[in-house]
């Protein structure tokens, strides 16, 4: 029996499902190439090997001095300090700094001992051979970046959970941290289903239609971060179902069920999932559209999932269950929020309440805003997404959204 | 000599330069299958090779019949009509509607001859054996496709240049194109420069920084669907420089140069890609903190593109002008806009006017809202970008950004 017998908001039915699932195991790891670890999930928190920056550097070209010495300079009155020589880029500097000495320094290199601060070169001037005018007085600390001001040692830099962006690649690296532990991406298994669907590689006699759902679902789930495991097209009848579902159950860490689109059909799905194993479904029916028959389930440790049969539903609702469930396998913290564009709808479009809509549109540019174009048309076929850029979120309790309002569109990226 | 000499706001800068690029022969395709496509590049139109829905079907689970045959029909007053058969899913149908009589027919199935709409289940009822009972009047079309509604024959379904998301792929599948062109990635070569920087598998001696450029802006490169190949670590000095560069740029269809960050490594860096090909630098120096020494030249058909050496540098100005070049590379449109997620800025930010300035912030939800904490210090290195969730765009005439004030966030993804 369905744990919640009523149809479910969106973000309700999500959040009771993901707590279900925080009983499941985490994710085994894997050590491979820090640089080819982009998007991938870290199994472990990373602590500093060595402080950042590893010793103290100037920011700019100019001289390292003693702040004490600058007092008072101007370019009128300059103070004269006794050149030292060069800090050669990537070398340690033997040279230390005494009073009213100073060193060529230049950005990212490296100060030397008894130096605080670093003029600028537009700030001093050549005086005798030997000698340099400081033109402004420097304090302490200026232009110079302190070992360790940015992160100390053991301090960790990036926690487990987080997925790796370039920026995160190239920190990693530059802390000579070149292998890294990822979570191992789960196995999703992808089951179409519909006695007229076909493989995309068949001719389609009337009455048939190609597989779409194994395309879009195993594309979607690359992107979430997990492996998409297609299982073919499996007929509408229960028992070639049932030995479907339950291999893909047992190879798999998330399976996902396409149900065929006739009410018989969806009745099949809804029962071989339902009997797959403990605790079972935990949600059946989730008040959206499109997508209302989704199916939120649990067996035996795997998170299985039944979507509408529609391509267009499957997609929508895949993006807002399938992908969370992926990345809370993955130990990924959940989303800050969704990028969006801000929008004028271009007409009114109408809505039922009690349900969340998501209508398809098109961005139009208009000057510096956009006009958001709903793409209308009864067969809801797969290029209805095709020619949307995005899709607008019509709340549960609106009766519509009049044209002209702002909307913010979720991209289809 | 430079073709601009005054700093050029970044999008006229970027403009000015894509409107060069447009000289450039096309990129080569590959014929690759369709369901490997994700984040390809068209390198045709696609026409679709038959009507989409291929033959016309029912959008419902009920029954189809004549719409003539039920005007008037109502619960209380039912009409009556000889049930044919049914419609097995996935096969032609032998099925022709006389006058007076109808066809079970099944969500997705096809629609006999004569039939011209679909009553629903629900608003129908059992008569005597081989009867049915329609409660209410259906009109001409009624939950019913047309073959071809959706798509025509020869219809251009997708246009060279798309990128193809899982709707694409999906959407060809279901046409039964199973391979495509698409074009090829252009190769990108990345230099990093300067005496300090080693390789990130080195152990760092005082005075050396290990590469950070290289692993950063691979890794963006190839999200923006080119293909990096680094040229290694070249040191300060004019012969090696212009070695590397030349090699790249014989070997690449997009060279990217990281300076060195002292003012003599910069200039040695322009002097190379200033002597590489004609026409040369087109644009040295873009209003734009972080990032003002950005150089964008054409040497003999191969775009070269100088970055500032600081790690946080250069990745921003690659998002803002390898990426784009790369899109256009590859023949792309350029982009609609960027999703962004608006924030209210936590503190006052101050900026100079008359060039754009790229705060890097964390954002914090509020409740329903979002907060931009900006990321201060003034290290500027990569863990500034690591910590960060986006970028605040300052603009040019700006003076700064008041605390509480709406921004765009543009998510660094």
């Amino acid at each position: 029996m369905p744990e919640f017998l009523t149809l479910l908001p969106p973000h309700i039915a999500l959040t009771n499902y993901l707590d279900r699932l925080r009983q499941l195991e985490e994710r085994p790891a894997e050590r491979i190439p820090t640089r080819q670890a982009l998007d991938r999930v870290l199994a472990g928190d990373i602590p500093a090997p060595h402080d950042m920056p590893p010793f103290t550097r100037t920011t700019v070209d100019g001289y390292a001095v003693r702040a004490a010495d600058t007092y008072g300079a101007s370019a009128s009155l300059p103070a004269y300090l006794r050149l030292l020589g060069e800090v050669v880029m990537g070398e340690p500097t033997a040279l230390v700094l005494e009073p009213h000495t100073a060193a060529l320094v230049h950005t990212g290199g490296m100060i030397p001992e008894g130096a605080d601060a670093v003029v600028m070169l537009e700030d001093t001037g050549h005086a005798r051979e030997g000698e340099i005018e400081i033109h402004r007085p420097a304090s302490v600390r200026e232009n110079v970046l302190l070992q360790g001001e940015d992160i100390r040692t053991g301090e960790v830099v990036l926690s487990a959970g987080r997925r790796l962006r370039p920026q995160e690649i190239g920190g990693l690296m530059g802390l000579g941290i070149t292998n890294i532990s990822v979570r191992i991406p789960p196995t999703v298994g992808i089951l179409s289903t519909g006695d007229e669907v076909i493989p995309p590689e068949q001719d389609a006699a009337p009455g048939q239609v190609r597989d779409i759902n194994t395309y879009t679902l195993s594309a979607l789930v690359s992107r979430a971060g997990g492996e998409p495991r297609p299982y073919g097209i499996i007929p509408d009848r229960y028992e070639d179902l049932k030995e479907a579902v339950s291999a893909a159950h047992k190879e798999c860490d998330l399976v996902i069920v396409t149900a065929g689109s006739s009410v018989s059909a969806r009745d099949i799905t809804a029962d071989v999932i339902a009997e797959l194993g403990q605790p079972g479904v935990l949600v059946h029916g989730v008040s959206i559209r499109p997508g209302k028959p989704t199916i939120l389930a649990l067996a035996d440790g795997v998170p299985v999932i039944g979507l509408p049969g529609n391509p267009v539903s499957a997609m929508v609702i895949a993006g807002l269950f399938v992908r969370p469930v992926i990345h809370h396998l993955l130990g990924m913290p959940s989303q800050v929020a969704e990028a969006t564009i801000e929008a004028r709808m271009a007409v009114n479009v109408a809505s039922v309440t009690g349900r969340e809509d998501y209508q398809a549109v098109q961005l139009i540019r208009e000057g510096d805003s956009f006009l958001a174009e709903p793409i209308f048309g009864r067969s809801n076929l797969i290029f209805t997404l095709v020619r949307a850029d995005g899709l607008v979120r019509i709340p549960a309790e609106a009766t519509g959204i009049a044209a002209g309002s702002l909307v913010d569109v979720i991209l289809l990226t």
